[in-house]
């Protein structure tokens, strides 16, 4: 059974070799060829274009960075579309606007196209070591087919229903999820922080008491350490993430007063030059509102 | 070794118990002193006053409602500071303003004698249990001393500085956090209903992938469960703790602003006369907002 | 010197008869070529295209009603760029995206084309008599050329650069003006109010002291009266400039927490059905979040 | 007919000037007796205490800074209250809260003695002038016979209901506007001159358009200024008066967004020193959001 694999950045590349370690007959797309030079020398078929990486495959799988590369290579000249055949599938991991999402549906059914969204949870880390967790919509039919292959690069996964659009908007729920914890969190430390108290001080308590989550460790500490370079992910994909967020708030006639606030923390961030800095740099903007200046990072101190 | 204590609630009277299960030799006061029976039962004594509980005592605890309680059982005719020895100390439990904190402390200290916040974190099941946390704030010393105390009704223990003012700021912060993930989750729950999203399909992503912490599963459960009532607590207590919060925010210039929107949120909860229902009924402004009807309570069914 | 006149909207009609009693030989297009007929009775000629209309004109004007309708009637099949000559200029007066304004600068810029911003502030009756304000943004010759022309239907004018998205930009900043002191007279209103003050008489002293500007005299009135049928614009279109001004704020990185407040409002109210009704509507989002019932319209009572 | 009138600072001093020249008995009572004493060459006689100013007086006026100093000087020894007369009526002029303002209603009431709110709107010039708008509130009867004192140094009178506590919420409202209204054209400016737009230009387009009511001019002229020094009205007041009226909100069960960020500038703006600076300075918070430098002031340049 051939898979596809379009897109080997950060994330597609490790989970196109998870699939390649499990045995897949892997074909992959890049547009940089040489990010697929390991790939291919564990056996997996460099294709051209998308359009030969889907031909004939039982599933292709894209993971790209937007939107438009998104709509590009699938829809575009020698795009997946052109060659998907009737046995196939696209499943679609990128996180991409709800309004995208829907070109991608619909664009697949008025080609008699089967298409699935499977939107993956997790930074490179976790995907390299198959813990990523994944989010399938679409018809259950296609989702009982994919299933078996994520588990490739995934521990636990989750279905949202038939149409792949719902699949989409919990992703982007959850990215939120992400942003206003950290909004949430600066206004808890720029405070305390004011009033004297010593941030890992505060950061064990939370994490030791109601707020233990991962988005708590794992982003508090970030914030706590002002660890913001290299950035895991930067503040150009936060206000991304946000502003698809609020998108779909626009759609479905929603206020989402917490992602506004999220959104105005990332302009500020821009406006500070530090768009390509980790996206918890968010917190900069509380603590400059509240007269405090930049955290330093604490993490890479050395005898130097 | 006698230990007072002032104040048996909803959350002092399970303390109380934990204290003279371990062994403690207790003397309780309450204004409805009916509420001490069974602690009589199992030994305690019964002060007619709080001056008569802090008499000689080692440890005299006060865990009240609000501000004025507090400050009225202490400095006020017979309380606390009445009678309050050399040897003795005073643990307030109480989430009180950091206003209150400061009388506290500052009229304590004109009187000479010792104080220390220790601020409970947990309801009343974790207190019965003696799974609170402690979040104690004042002199080294008189931590050092209170600290072997608390762990008959506390598991986990925090010291966040000398200043007890600290500890108070500290369990106002946390109370905040509690409050923003509600609205939190409660844009996400609203969004993702209109579009067609099962609310549980999506709190057991949520809970199953980054936000699986205690605030995300026990608020969460209450939410997609519309449960309401009996409140485990009511908007009115949820609208002064945030206030509190950005009270505390005015004391240190710094602005909150999802501190605001909660308190936005509960004063349009009280006005539409849920202020003693259980404060998670924030999600319903947030539906309101969004054109969403009344989430029903949905777990008693029963067999009609 | 002949005119062109592309739209003959509420706004874009009383505009090209102005020019026509101005004397100037008029060629119009609308899509319902119905509108014009009173206009090609008083002489005016029709064209069958915008591109008819743009022929040969000395300046051709557009006023459509948004993004799509003004890039599809320049640039599209007959669209004005089809035909504008080297001495003619296009003068856009619709409110479009600061990325449209870009297009149409960019678009006719490729095409060696004269383009200028016409944004016109003010409703169909201050069309009707002359008494828009027109704010110009485009090379000075051309605005010197087009400020005599627009003296048929404007009364004051404004110069704001040489780029002509300097224009859009100060006419969405303008719109936010009406729609956030709408909001905030809003909050005023539904305070007092509950407050048992009347809000008649608080429009009294309002306007009869420092708040004495046409948008606090013309959207109070509308407030006070509960005048929401018919719309004089509906919540759609104040929905639409509201996210084009929080674009703006995205391309230039300006946090803009008032506009994003009046988006959710305006979202809110979509949500409740209401888009279609005037947007001072939105006045029933803040009503409706303090616990207060619907403000009936208290302007045509009689017995009818 | 005497007057009494307590409090003779920037507004008071020029009020009682007022009604000095309009041929009253005057008898005045400052902290500072000096501030007295062009006032006592008129022809004003000292009163030693706020009590002595009311005794047998038929109106006492009291113009004090804030809450505690209004009940101090009413309520404390040789208070306006402990004099007061069944004839006199006590007619306070402050900014305050509503919580002081039921103090002021019911602490009279409870003395038997009369008591209405004569809230004043303008800065010392228009009292100067006697160009002030007054807000006045209580029994009509009183307020018949406060009217044509008033006419001393206002120009305009409005009356809001027999509760006085209606009058105060009025000119909470009245203030909140202006605080509201500087934070909307600061968001306005700093997006316009990030897109290169001259703030001088668009100061005269809102203010030739449907912008230009004092508010707007005043304002705005101190923003495209950076006219911070010395304060018209300083930061400390602007925040003081904005939480009088999220208080207000509070007290009614009323969401008041736009308060809120206005109160968190405030904060913001008290956080980077600027508490004793004009408000209007609000602006550079925004500003800074935005990435933008602070604002020079323009407007004394020169030599000098």
């Amino acid at each position: 059974m051939k898979i596809g694999f379009v897109g080997l950045g950060a994330m597609g590349h490790p989970m196109a070799r998870r699939l390649l370690e499990a045995g897949h007959a892997l074909c992959v797309y890049n547009r940089t060829a040489g990010r697929a030079d390991d790939l291919l020398a564990m056996g997996a078929v460099l294709a051209p274009t998308p359009a030969a990486a889907a031909r004939d495959a039982a599933i292709v799988f894209s993971m790209l960075s937007d939107d438009a590369a998104t709509q590009a290579l699938t829809f575009g000249p020698d795009g997946i579309a052109s060659t998907l055949g009737a046995d196939g599938m696209h499943a679609c991991c990128a996180t991409v606007s709800l309004e995208q999402a829907r070109r991608l549906r619909d664009g697949h059914a008025a080609r008699g196209q089967s298409y699935v969204s499977a939107n993956v949870l997790g930074r490179p880390p976790a995907a390299a070591s198959g813990a990523l967790s994944v989010i399938m919509g679409g018809e259950a039919g296609l989702v009982d087919r994919l299933e078996p292959v994520v588990t490739a690069f995934a521990c636990r996964m989750f279905r949202v229903g038939h149409d792949p659009v719902q699949a989409n908007l919990v992703k982007l729920s959850l990215n939120f999820m992400i942003m206003s914890t950290i909004e949430q969190m600066a206004e808890v430390f720029a405070l305390n922080e004011k009033a004297g108290n010593d941030p890992r001080a505060l950061f064990d308590i939370m994490t030791g008491s109601f707020f233990n989550a991962p988005v708590h460790r794992n982003y508090g500490q970030l914030m706590v350490d002002g660890a913001y370079d290299p950035p895991g992910a930067p503040v150009t994909l936060g206000l991304k993430d946000t502003e698809m967020f609020l998108a779909a708030g626009h759609d479905y006639h929603v206020p989402l007063p917490y992602a506004a606030i999220a959104r105005d923390r990332f302009l500020s961030a821009m406006a500070a030059g530090d768009g390509e800095r980790d996206f918890v740099i968010l917190q900069e903007c509380v603590r400059r509102d509240a007269g405090l200046g930049p955290r330093r990072d604490q993490t890479d101190g050395g005898d130097g």
